[in-house]
């Protein structure tokens, strides 16, 4: 058996075997402004407190936003980019502006050399869309997702994905593949009842463990952020 | 903790932690005939009111029916157009008429000089679609989009983006992207009981601050524009 | 204060203020045989009684038809036509067969010149569809439909676009961009309560105007046309 | 007034003002099954009836089929063909076997031929869509299928033309056009309640005509054919 | 009037007015797993019993398979193949490889051979969709489906012909066309209540005949195959 | 009649006349996180307590997490790895990295090879997806997916296929073809009722089997894997 990774997300360890996987990829999706960027931040924190330096790849985030997103929680993420702990990889300079294709070999190299030399245990891509999506064809764009997420594995990266579920469908994702190669799922979404949206967390896919089907709720608390709340209850 | 910016939205800024970010881009997105065009004006005017002019750039809209819808509301735009405090950036001339092409580094660039000397830190772009639809794959548009809004944040404007929700569509925008990289979303509807509509404003999504996830109820009265009158009841 | 034009709607110009605003446009939108093309004859009739000459333009219906339907109301458009009052505007001709291009140009001017010469103040485009649709990208429809609206305005005439609403569709619109750059929108539908058809009217958007958000029931009488008669009531 | 053109269908002249208006076109739509053919045949035998041919035009239907099928139903439709007042007109050999080409001009001045010498009033064509759908663009289908109706009307020809509706979908016909140029349109259905199944007509639309707008159920009888008998009553 | 073909179903020919009509084309539809192919071999068997020869064209279902799927339920086929009853056409191998293009004069002719020397009148197609469905457009589609039908009718076939509904759609067969050239089409599916599952059977269209129009309840039964139990009951 | 062999899901053999047919393609359905890998892998692992050496192949899957994935549920798959009895057969070396052309003759050899000299009596396809999803047309993908299960069949292997259900689809699979050639189809499931998911088993189909048609429900416990526990009760 893998030794497991605590999530840092208060109550989500108990819900799903003691918490990831060493080594193993996580999708966190839901629809914009649920929190899949908190969960990633808490994911990493999480690490670092334990002495642990983790990355976070990007192509699309502004890492000051980040920060001040972070300090809105009160976390000091300023500290740990500074103690070389919390690792900010930003893919942007990567992408070749005219047109859209994207120098892969150069941003995986960099988080390759940074993962070894960093020893960077935990990562975070956030979204994995920017990377994967530069294709027509579903099948390309399926097979590009794997191979993103076999790069991370075979580096033994515990690995966080996120990616947007559209407003109003009933998918996993934005490209329809990236939950097919991932450990598990981690779905989050707002829920209303009666004008009253509650925040929620399903965990809806985790190969290897038996897990608690069914919504929880969850606030998100400064210094905490994210703490599960106990089931959903239909009114 | 960056400075909050009033948005000019009577009991809006209560449910937001004080107001926008300053140098943040938030999206406003509702539906035809949702009060988009007046929840801009009224930030904008806002501004105005405190000593601080700012820019309302477009490539659909009329100046003339700006001015007058204002009117229709008793605000005197045309006022503060005079004195310099408002500032109207027509993008038509920049699009060429034959093809679909649009100059965006001469639009950009006066935009960048009207930001700087004038002083403007408020700005509306409304809508977004002309400036960032011009692309066939949805990467494309995705990065046009954040391109768009990285310009503007890096200017320090506080920046209000207007989008049409397609009518009886659950997306929240017309291209499926402006939702991702803005620091929040405020959803404006229209929602019908029993043949009784009732203006609905939702704080969808707001980076770094505590919401409230309800909808609210608005009216648009003369002189003040949209004023929120507590939390929708459904009968 | 712009002026305001009558509709000609019987109970319709109380519920937007006292009528449409002058030199604007204005968009009346339903499934097919809801009462499109009396309301467009309506509006114009309404002008000449008032010694105001109107144009319809059109590239798809058939002036005898027009006028049959008329007639069976008992309006007597033939004879405006006589006293050019009525200027009936047939567009088919600038439509080169073979290919789907179109001489806008050239119909554009014909336009124009009837709008200046005879004094045209009211003008009805029964429907934009055939004029604005020959593009294949969402961004060059959306274009060219701003475009006949702009042409409109800058020459001053209150001017009523229809469109089709696709039977089942919540869209607004036959191109989904059509409600974007008029003034305000009538919906004109039918509702049916156990196996009862209701015509209903909703305002959907008026600029600028105070509107009754609900909607309203009509028939269609001899002489009179359609007649709003207080709103709907659920059963 | 035009003169108006018996239908032929027991009960629908008196919810249409006394029958079709003579020399325009009307639309009778509906999924598979529920009895466009019929419809078609009755309305052709009903002129023959009076003394006055009719042609029945198509590019799909067996003629022996369409015999046979009026056999069954104690229809002669044999001796029509014989005595010439039944005039089967088929397009298939217009219609160029390895290419989706159609002799279009070749057909229609058949067509003009048989209208004219023979004196043919009422016209049939049962179904439009393969002589309309040839194209790719929405714009250049709509374009066709409106010449194709304005060709039989400068005919002067009362026209009954059918199209499908896919089966589940609200559409109205089978490449959404057909029904924009039409003087009237008849939709037939089939309504299940509780496993009972009933044949509907409802006058969709009609020009010129005040309608009763209510779905009405009818049997088929021999000898008789479409019997309206009265409104559907929902259980 | 046609002499009627027995179907060999238990219960249908009452409902149909006695069977199928004598060369002539019917369609048997459903999702899959709703019992066209035992339909199908039903009707073939039907016709062996009474000495009458009959094919079974296909070009997806292996013919081993058909002869087990008909011996667990009692159905010697392999006997009524060695004494050239049963017709087994496989047109596999007129499908060349590497394009999708295939070799129909090839498999017609074929077809037509056996048709005329063997005496065969009653004929299966299970599936049409790999025959008719290499064309891109809907018209094409369409136009091929209609002379695939049109060939067995002309060889004086009773045809049944098997399509396939895709799961969740309201829609009567997989190319949206095959309905719309056959004389009959028979709906076979799976209702659930309660987590009871029934197999139902409705006569959706039947040209030329009076029917009744509802969903039946079937069973399979050994040596029997499909026997109509009466109409379905909602409880 | 066929050998039956056993599924080696607990409660399963029961439902369906005593297992699958030997040497027949069987497809294994669900959204992600539904148990397809469990069922697929206790199947094999079910022949190999019999003796009978299974062959599991992929082009996604990391061995590694397979492996593991048993492991979690006390399954020792590497054991049998080592005996030979476990055949990993990982088709991705073949796939050529750059364009999406895959080497088929490649991998089907080697796969003809193992299932000969290792005496290979199961075959697990763990997803069909990437194997069969290449082609643009619909025909194309159809015919490919129709090649492969022939392979497997005409190696007499009997073949457990499983494939992906888009999250909120009505569909049966991802390409919506792989249902069309199996002859059986097993749906896995999860059902929500009031914040509690289920685990649901559906047989949909069974050619040639007399089947109970209901939602089971089931659990996965360690060492046992599968096992339905009844059917589905509504509350």
């Amino acid at each position: 058996m893998r030794p497991r990774v605590p999530t840092g997300i208060h109550g989500l360890d108990e819900l799903i075997g003691g918490g990831f996987e060493k080594g193993k990829a996580y999708l966190v999706t839901g629809e914009t402004g649920t929190g899949k960027t908190i969960f990633s931040l808490q994911f990493l924190l999480n690490g670092i407190s334990k002495g642990e330096p983790g990355i976070y790849a990007t192509m699309d985030q502004n890492p000051q936003h980040i920060i001040e997103d972070g300090a809105s929680l009160g976390w000091n993420i300023e500290k740990y980019i500074d103690s070389e702990e919390f690792i900010f990889l930003d893919a942007t300079p990567q992408l070749k502006s005219e047109e859209s294709s994207f120098n892969y070999g150069s941003f995986f190299s960099e988080l390759n050399t940074y993962t070894r030399i960093l020893g960077g245990r935990r990562v975070v891509l956030d979204p994995i869309v920017p990377f994967a999506g530069r294709y027509k064809k579903y099948i390309d764009i399926r097979e590009n997702v794997r191979k993103i997420i076999k790069t991370f594995e075979s580096n033994s990266c515990t690995t966080l994905i996120t990616t947007e579920i559209p407003p109003g469908s009933q998918s996993l994702s934005t490209l329809g593949v990236e939950e097919l190669f991932v450990h598990g799922i981690i779905v989050l979404g707002l829920q209303e009842q009666a004008n009253r949206f509650s925040r929620t967390l399903l965990v809806r896919k985790m190969r290897g463990t038996e897990i608690e089907l069914s919504y929880q709720t969850f606030t998100i608390k400064p210094k905490e952020g994210i703490i599960i709340t106990g089931p959903l209850i239909y009114e």
